[in-house]
């Protein structure tokens, strides 16, 4: 089995690699990757990389950011780094990732918690994280080939706690292996449409 | 009361003109009005818009497009149809509009079935409702001045189902009393953060 990993230097694609890599060829892409580099803000960026790749089993988006601003100082140009990223960063890798995935293969995305339990400040994450959701819940319906496709929503992982933990005031952060074990289902199990809350 | 409605001319927008209309000064503002036009897909024309009309109680929207194709034929490019329109149409509505309303005053978006109930060729609707749906749920608890922010998710109108019969196949057609009911509690009540689902 061979699968795409997209953000695989992150925190989160940190945890997915550790928790999948004895059972799949990980190619690990990430923006500064120099063997397999990819930008999901840029569709030429994201059909290159597949062009490089070929076909998948699987990918999975660990990949993407946001500005945090409370709602009468976030301006519509700050909104866009979420949207371009988080939201349409996955969305795109899906739209374009899609003829690049075999017969039954699967797409796993990431949302988050900040969209169901929501924080000061994120209503831009929430927005992306709650758009990305409801595509999963309706692409999923007509994916051709068999192809499946759901998201993650994690919690404050327990080791972003010192960056995020002033932020996630009284969330219970979640141990790396919960957050594996979601992307090993949504990969190796056989649902679809489904978010996979590790909260 | 003074209430900025934005779509007024549409199927939905004329049902929560005849709702409201006695309650109310309602500005009657759409795309072709030749006194308050508007295109929320840009920033200028919302903000010329603001400029004219000046502080209002109340913000109804209920504009916004999206382009219907199945996920295998979907374009990046058609997605932008719905993310500038429904979604970032009335984000940026909210981002804005938020400095021309009284203290205590409210904000309704328009959202839709298709996120919770999906329907083939719909994704990018959903997404898009989906996302405005996460953004009110995360904006509602940071609100400024008592400013409360809701939105109307409706499912087919019984008006409308000439027009979208074909793709709501065994949806139930809700009546229009419903829809302006759903407004009319959102702009008079005292609730923040909902999703008021008239299904
Ligand atoms: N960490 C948490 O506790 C947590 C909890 C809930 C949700 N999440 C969500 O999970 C996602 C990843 O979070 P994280 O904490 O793992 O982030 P992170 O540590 O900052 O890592 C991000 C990863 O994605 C890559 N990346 C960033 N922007 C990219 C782009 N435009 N195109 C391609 N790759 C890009 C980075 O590569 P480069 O370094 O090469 O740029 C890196 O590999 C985010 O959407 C985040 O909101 C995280
Ligand atoms: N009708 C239903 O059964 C139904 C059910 C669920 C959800 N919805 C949602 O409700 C919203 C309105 O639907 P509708 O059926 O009432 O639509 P509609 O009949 O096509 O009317 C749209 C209204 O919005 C205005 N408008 C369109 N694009 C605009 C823009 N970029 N900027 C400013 N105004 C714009 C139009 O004005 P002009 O004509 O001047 O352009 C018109 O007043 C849509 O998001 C739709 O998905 C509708």
């Amino acid at each position: 089995m061979k699968i795409l990993l997209v953000g695989a230097t992150g925190s989160i694609g940190e945890v997915v690699y550790e928790e999948l890599k004895n059972d799949a060829e990980i190619i690990q892409a990430s923006r500064n990757s120099s063997e397999y580099p990819i930008d999901i803000t840029s569709e030429e960026s994201i059909k290159a990389l597949f062009e490089k790749v070929g076909e998948v089993d699987a990918i999975i988006c660990a990949a993407g950011s946001a500005h945090f601003a409370t709602v009468d100082e976030l301006t519509p140009e700050q909104n866009m780094i979420a949207v371009n990223s988080k939201q349409l960063g996955q969305v795109n890798l899906v739209l374009i990732g899609l003829h690049y995935l075999k017969d039954h293969g699967s797409i796993t995305l990431t949302t988050g918690v900040l969209m169901d339990d929501p924080l000061k400040t994120a209503s831009s994450s929430a927005m992306a994280n709650g758009g990305v959701s409801a595509f999963v819940k309706s692409a999923a319906i007509e994916m051709p080939r068999g192809i499946r496709i759901n998201h993650v929503s994690p919690s404050m992982l327990e080791k972003s706690k010192e960056k995020y933990g002033k932020l996630f005031q009284g969330f219970q952060p979640v141990s790396s292996e919960r957050i594996g074990l979601a992307y090993r289902k949504s990969v190796f199990g056989a649902q679809t449409g489904q978010a996979y809350n590790v909260y």
